[in-house]
């Protein structure tokens, strides 16, 4: 029944205004705990993962006003759901076919991620407003 | 390593104009098949359940323009992603917890959602932006 292409919800990423704020709120509320941290300069950004069944809470912290989840942070008035990570096989195939399909996306190809994961981003405007992130596990 | 209280994302709830249309979307691009499809009139929603790993993809198109969720699109500026629902053992006593802790709820009591599950709504100011459903499955 569950889509050939898509093995799991890898992640829900929140954008935060204050990373320690989230973990401890997500800690005192739900007993979640940070299962990795990682600063992505690239996306301009300071992350935790919280486990969650087969998935991760990904909080996200803007590094600066120029980060992009800064910037959508004003764009949406506050914080909130920034992007679904949905876990996947082998990224490079699943981005290029959507590419052929026409289909825009942020990325050229596939990159890395955090956690070594190879990931990429198709665009929010090809996904009825949904910034939908592409995520290879690394190999073991 | 995983909460003690969340289980698992149950679904990630996607605001869409039309279901259909999503619902082809996911179809032709990722191979997703509906698993349940339901009208929630309480919530102004027709919706239609998709299976990804132990998650749900939830899309929900608004029965009228006045449905909590057609409004949100206005306020959001289009479809995009509309709440988190986490998946818990015991979602009275978990909602219970929530309240007594003095966080602000969207339901006064949990009730019954999509497939005969039992739902609670954590109020977005609560939870970072985060518009977050306790979600407990039916006793089969």
């Amino acid at each position: 029944m569950t889509s050939p292409l898509l093995q799991r919800i890898d992640h829900v990423g929140y954008a935060v205004e204050n990373l320690e704020e989230a973990i401890a709120y997500h800690a005192d509320l739900y007993g979640m705990t940070v299962v990795h941290r990682e600063t992505m300069e690239r996306d301009g950004v300071r992350e935790a993962l919280l486990a969650i069944g087969e998935s991760y809470i990904q909080l996200l912290e803007p590094l600066s006003e120029e980060s992009p989840v800064a910037r959508w942070m004003r764009r949406n008035g506050g914080p909130g759901v920034h992007h679904v990570g949905y876990g996947v096989a082998d990224v490079a195939q699943t981005f290029e076919a959507l590419k052929s399909r026409g289909v825009r996306v942020v990325d050229d190809h596939p990159r890395r991620g955090s956690r070594g994961c190879t990931i990429a981003f198709v665009h929010p405007r090809a996904a009825m407003g949904v910034l939908v992130e592409l995520v290879e596990e690394p190999i073991p």
